[in-house]
């Protein structure tokens, strides 16, 4: 019998140690396929190059028995390359990350590891994202090691459910502080930007973008309340935006 | 009283044809304000720029009482800036579009226009996306003018429900062949890829990404349906993505 084929990518590029470890983790489950960016992609969304050119390379970051692309595009790009251009069957898993940060409540929204592991689950690709809550280039990742292992074992066995995607949030702790697994729902919470306005030397003003995370959400059952009590966060996600809840309320306008 | 502050912005650029049409649709609807990329930005998804530095223009794009800034990021930066750095209220809807082109069913993850509302609607503000089911630049927006201007109307009548936005599609008809307006959920379906596979002059291989349409939902209360059959369809859409009828399944997994 064929071994699991999966599919590895993120957005902070390949070569960022997060997908590194993420390889070192995933290599006894089956064939590794990575596709990732050739630079980094954070807060890409769910963005697609629909006007531009892209390119694919193949080469080898580190030892080990995986095949590596680089790609020019986003995420999603990685993903939509690899299914049509790489692969020569559907993989049975795919995994993106580990990115350097989180991706916790209404992070997912602006995240390009969320996007590529949505666009393989709008594919009907079983589809995970793992996120640090570190962003630190050197950040560590060895404890999430464990966890990781297993929340992949058991999609393999159990099955994700069609249209769901996982979003796996990793607190920045030790591995004697974790405290275990919890299933969640997105927490929510927005950004208060802060624009930092600048002069350019020819005297015209621009700005970077700056901000803090705002919680605005007392639930016990949210991804931001599982991680602030050391517990790895799981989130079911989903591609279907459309608000059920709302669609009665609109049926009373009159249209 | 003060009159409505109107939000305008869009993901095909402050000249597109279509957000011209929809400025001259709102104005007497309250005071109007447009933020818009500089450029086109269709394909961006929620993109936002984290690492590079963001300009602001105000320009004078058409006659009007409307003040008009153009950006240069995405359609999501778009909706930030104008809400920390230009506007001195809190809009009372923002409404991005016209679209050239469908945002319906999937299209949805893929659009810059609706994460521009999206972004407004994290942000507290009742938002819509307005697209018209054809990329032409010269595309017909008179049939949908009526229909613009009655959703427009009932939303700042009613209200929009808190944390929902309004996805609405046009379809190319002309208006004696536009049967009315339907409440709708997302339709599932799917972009078929394929890539056009070329090689540059010095010899390397590159892709443009081509693809075709896939429908996967024969229901009857679809946002592709209500198109199909000439109707504008409005999607009540969520920025809530868990999959709540997930967890109970992922609960019973070993973690």
């Amino acid at each position: 019998m064929a071994k699991p084929l999966i599919l590895v990518t993120n957005d902070d590029g390949i070569t960022a140690p997060g997908l590194r470890h993420l390889i070192r983790y995933l290599k006894d489950f089956g064939d590794i396929v990575v596709v990732a960016p050739d630079s980094p992609q954070s807060g890409k969304g769910h963005a697609i190059t629909v006007d531009d050119t892209l390119f694919l390379n193949q080469m080898s970051v580190d030892e080990g028995a995986q095949k590596e692309y680089s790609c020019s595009g986003t995420p999603a790009d990685c993903v939509k390359l690899a299914m049509r251009e790489l692969l020569d069957r559907k993989p049975d898993l795919c995994v993106s990350g580990i990115n350097h940060g989180s991706n916790a409540s209404i992070n997912v929204i602006y995240s390009g590891t969320m996007s590529a592991a949505i666009e393989a689950g709008i594919e009907g690709i079983p589809a995970i994202g793992f996120s640090l809550c570190d962003h630190a280039w050197g950040a560590d990742f060895k404890p999430a090691e464990a966890a990781i292992k297993r929340i992949v074992a058991e999609s393999l066995e159990k099955g994700i459910p069609n249209g769901v995607i996982l979003n796996v949030n990793i607190p920045n702790v030790s591995e004697t502080e974790l405290k275990g697994i919890k299933v969640c729902r997105q927490a929510r919470a927005n950004w208060r930007e802060k624009f930092d306005k600048r002069q350019s030397p020819s005297g015209k003003d621009y700005y970077w973008l700056t901000g803090e995370f705002e919680l605005l959400d007392n639930g016990e059952d949210t991804d931001e309340w599982a991680l602030a009590k050391n517990y790895i966060s799981v989130v079911p996600t989903q591609f279907d935006l459309t608000a059920y809840h709302a669609v009665q309320q609109l049926n009373e306008w009159e249209l």
